[in-house]
């Protein structure tokens, strides 16, 4: 039974009705899911109906934090939305940090569940048990730094935290973020969605605490995880000095760090433009999410005209998406970019790479400065890579090409492009070449929600982490175990618990299930064993495959960009490598039999029916596909 | 006695020293000065030695509420600047509203005396009773709106209020503002003394209550005052609804509204594309300064690329300066570059009227695209317009030219540009054309700061109000005598108490002297006549002018612009009329010798002693002047 961290209440607002209910945060719910991505992926399999529209009413969007956020637990200040993403038509996840989860919590609710579709642009007011939807109207069209302070000065309260789209979801960009403080929920297109639900922020002020269920387990459990993470050879001081944006140099000392589209990775050094000392010079001070010791986000502030005086906290992948990709090699034009960007409401990493994927096709010639409104589109042209952030968000010219990711763009244009496209099942790839780091390959091609970093991030071939077992980064063997133990352990001790990525890559991977089982029955007398905390993670990469599934996705949408399994890395420390077509088809199908799915990717009755999906089997029964 | 609406202690930070001390707000200053300017001039003048370089250590910067300030007085939520000008030499005195100046009451202080100069980047950190110095470095360079959301997640509480400058004001731009929320004290480059003394910002938190000395008195003086505003023509719902952008239409009703630099006034009607039903369409929402009733700030979003989504607050000054002036017929680029100037802390009128200068000078050929890195400054370009306004806070290129303001750019440009910058005392113009509004000109000429509408803004010309008795605008007899009313009465019931200026013009000008000694009374305890009141004022303008005297300044300082007094209007309104020298000469013969001063300008040993002012007597006495 709970008895702490859970606040034990759902919210669930409908803007179609303008309904407002409570309902109870059931056991089952806590112990087979935790919180986060469990109860958002949870709620989405149950209640959005198979072939929802991702932009329609039909479609729900959760925000659901988890049971050691707003706690004294280091680095839990997170939460996760979940929706049906309108990027990829499958599960959209993305998480947050920041104040905005913990507010939620101290206003009393473990979920927010959004429904339906308001007629005129509206704002949710929650304020511990008085919740209200309130005109938007006035909001309607401002950056997401003005909609934040607009909405506390109306409300006479500056403490309030909001979480809020700007232009790009309201213009239904599939590569729109949602904004808390400095904060993005990035990826697949979760802004768009609360676009279309005319939904412009949701603003929260809370007073409860969060319970605690045995104060003498938590001050154990908690000393135990801070002394993990004070023993971590990179978290202090490198990590929290410098943050994601040292992870430049180290992915060029890997030879993967992507240049151009991925046409030159390792042919171009970014080390000495954009790399980490670069940075440093850039850097006026950092920022901790709640209850964060580390403070990993680095304010960055240009030097250089026309962008001087632009603060942002560009990460890794920011770098990665407007430096490599684009191969522009000027660091404030990448501080502005991401600034933009924060400010639109546009995911850095999907924005970057569909405009490195529109300059791959000018420098072939596929398309032409007719195409771009004249804008010379070749590689590091900074310049124009800015230029083209709001043109997208307003979709204006050839901005309305780009506007919702790269994979919507090579249909626009056609010619031939679909093939310099650098996504999977419509999602934009991170910043790790999987042709030297192979086990992010086979996470990209079978992550649920498409080539992403977070799902199953492949630490073991960047750190050199020997867990769970020590891997070689150019061997595919054995990655289709590895994938299946990161994705569920990744989903059981982060996702949903919901907890920082950071620590589990960089501090505490070896006790990170048991760290959480501790966590949770000090927090909450919930207990579960190492094993089950991990099987969470399980239940839950199981229950969002079959979800896709139901949606129409099937073994073809497990891939990855030919250019991986075709073109050798020509140079760097990775030079030669890539994945061919038989490797890559070989860690797929260990992957599967690993998950004890079938060879088309189906999971079988008896994984499902061990997990307790029952649903799920009952969606494949119907399917015909058990 | 003071009893009340004073919190009894004026701060001082001295940051040469990093000495903090405190002293009482003595009876004496409080009977001859009442607050705001007053108390900032009267130390100004007791406290700066003569010839003090206004960038240099011995400038002080003094911040200073009124009596009013933070007490349920309508519309007193304001505070004055004062300093040594940098632009004029000359008193430098800029007010402004919002929140920080009643944050600063509630904090205990009647005045701020900031001294000295830091030797690196440093803040000043006000909570209460305790003051402290703490380092900016980190904040060097950040716009204003950053540095403030900066310094609450440092000081990790939201409702601090801060002013403090951008970019702008640290690279000394003699046009530098100072911003708190989103409002600013603009003019006369306060922002730059604040940048010299390395000051970034001045954040306050404040958690007393300004004592009232009777309530009732007070209850009855407030009903009396808020009966006066509610029965106003003007305030609602015109002004309350579209605040001053309104005056547009009016100005270019009466034939003085500007354009094209003072060149084309009447001739290019700006009511289809700036005017009132324009702005209209932009309005999201307004904002009210703390205890407002009338909230006449509004805000808008621009609508049109490349400036969709920008949002601002541009007043009929902004309109003027960066519309009408540079012949900029583009709303949304109007909005834009008010944001630029607000975020990167400039003052609008003068960074407009200073680039309308420069479109004069590109249009008669006097520059050219060679001067200007290319752009082409014809009247109207807005593109060119808004690329300068960071060019020239940074001091880049031609925007290094433009950095200080019109007078100082006529001198490094030489070839007989100065006779086209529209300043006096090197303060720019605003936006009424003085040939059809001669006590315009009059007040412009004479006003101790320079050409400001704030010191004696001659409303009865604009709105047709006839007091203290009905004038002919285009008439020159009298002005003398209305001019010195205006300023003593404007300076006496705004700038002292301090009140809003738009109370004045449009709400109370008949009872504003008797409202002010009845609020007084009823606040403070300290009993003043109406006719004491006024004499505030008087004491502060004759005290002031010998500050300017003792600072260089003389005669030939009042003076207009030669276009005023050799170019009539040519269409519009106004047509025909100008200001012909001896008609000039006799409005300044008459407004000295109702001021009692000399024909040259001297007050006399008489006026200041009745005044009290022995110091200015000592001063004149030294220099040789009486």
């Amino acid at each position: 039974m709970i008895q702490g961290g859970y606040m034990g209440q759902i919210l669930r607002v409908n803007l179609t009705t303008k309904q407002i209910t409570k309902e109870e945060t059931s056991d089952a719910l806590v112990r087979n899911y935790l919180g986060g991505a469990g109860f958002g992926i949870k709620f989405l399999f149950d209640e959005v109906p198979q072939g929802a529209d991702p932009l329609g009413a039909e479609n729900k969007l959760i925000f659901a934090p988890g049971p050691f956020t707003g706690t004294k637990t280091p680095c839990a200040s997170r939460m996760a939305i979940t929706t049906k993403s309108p990027l990829t038509g499958a599960v959209g996840l993305s998480l947050t940090g920041g104040y905005f989860p913990v507010e939620l919590k101290f206003a009393g609710y473990d979920a927010l569940i959004i429904e339906g579709k308001a007629e005129k642009p509206v704002y949710i007011w929650i304020h511990d048990d008085k919740v209200s939807i309130r005109s938007a109207e006035g909001l309607w069209g401002t950056n997401t730094f003005d909609t934040q302070q607009l909405i506390k000065d109306e409300l006479n309260d500056q403490n309030i935290r909001i979480a809020c789209i700007g232009p790009a979801g309201e213009n239904l960009s599939k590569i729109a973020a949602i904004i808390n403080e400095r904060r993005a929920a990035g990826r697949k297109g979760v802004g768009a969605v609360m676009g279309s639900k005319n939904l412009k922020a949701v603003a929260v002020r809370g007073s409860r605490q969060v319970p605690v269920y045995s104060d003498e387990a938590f001050k154990e459990a908690r000393a135990v995880m801070l002394k993990a993470m004070k023993d971590s050879e990179v978290l202090y001081p490198a990590f929290s000095q410098m943050g994601t944006p040292m992870v430049v140099d180290a992915m060029w000392g890997l030879g993967i760090f992507p240049t151009n589209n991925f046409s030159a990775t390792g042919e171009w050094d970014p080390v000495d433009s954009i790399g980490a000392s670069v940075s440093a010079t850039r850097k006026i001070g950092r920022e901790h999410c709640y209850g964060c010791p580390v403070g990993c986000s680095q304010l960055k502030l240009a030097r250089t005209a026309p962008y001087t005086g632009t603060l942002s906290e560009p990460e890794y992948e920011t770098m990665y998406s407007f430096g490599g990709m684009t191969g522009v090699d000027n660091i404030d034009s990448i501080i502005y970019a991401d600034r933009i960007c924060d400010e639109l409401g546009l995911d850095t990493i999907s924005a970057g790479a569909t405009i490195a994927f529109a300059m791959e096709l000018y420098e072939r010639g596929i398309i032409t400065a007719k195409d771009t409104d004249g804008l010379n589109l070749n590689f590091g042209n900074h310049e124009a890579m800015n230029a083209l952030l709001p043109r997208m968000v307003y979709r204006e010219g050839f901005g309305a090409v780009l506007a919702d990711g790269s994979r919507i763009a090579a249909e626009r244009i056609g010619r031939g492009s679909a093939k310099y496209a650098m996504h999977v099942k419509g999602l934009e790839l991170p910043g790790y070449d999987p042709r030297g780091a192979k086990a992010h390959g086979l996470s990209y091609a079978t992550s649920y929600t498409g080539a992403d970093h977070n799902r199953g991030y492949a630490f073991q071939e960047i750190f050199s982490v020997p867990i769970p077992y020590p891997v070689d980064r150019f061997a595919t063997n054995g990655k289709g175990k590895l994938t299946k133990w990161n994705q569920d352990v990744r989903a059981a001790t982060c996702d949903c618990p919901t907890m920082c990525a950071f620590l589990m890559d960089m501090a505490v991977p070896s006790i990170a299930l048991e760290n959480t089982a501790n966590l949770l029955a000090a927090v909450s007398g919930v207990t579960l064993t190492p094993e089950e905390v991990q099987t969470v993670g399980e239940r839950l990469n199981n229950l969002a495959r079959v979800f896709n599934i139901r949606e129409g996705l099937t073994k073809n949408d497990d891939y990855l960009p030919q250019r991986f399994l075709t073109e050798p890395l020509k140079e760097g420390s990775s030079k030669g490598s890539y994945i061919p077509q038989e490797e890559f088809e070989a860690m797929l199908a260990e992957y599967y039999a690993e998950r004890d799915w079938s060879p088309e990717g189906v999971p079988s009755r008896e994984k499902l029916a061990s997990l307790g999906l029952d649903n799920a089997v009952a969606t494949l029964e119907k399917m015909g596909l058990l």
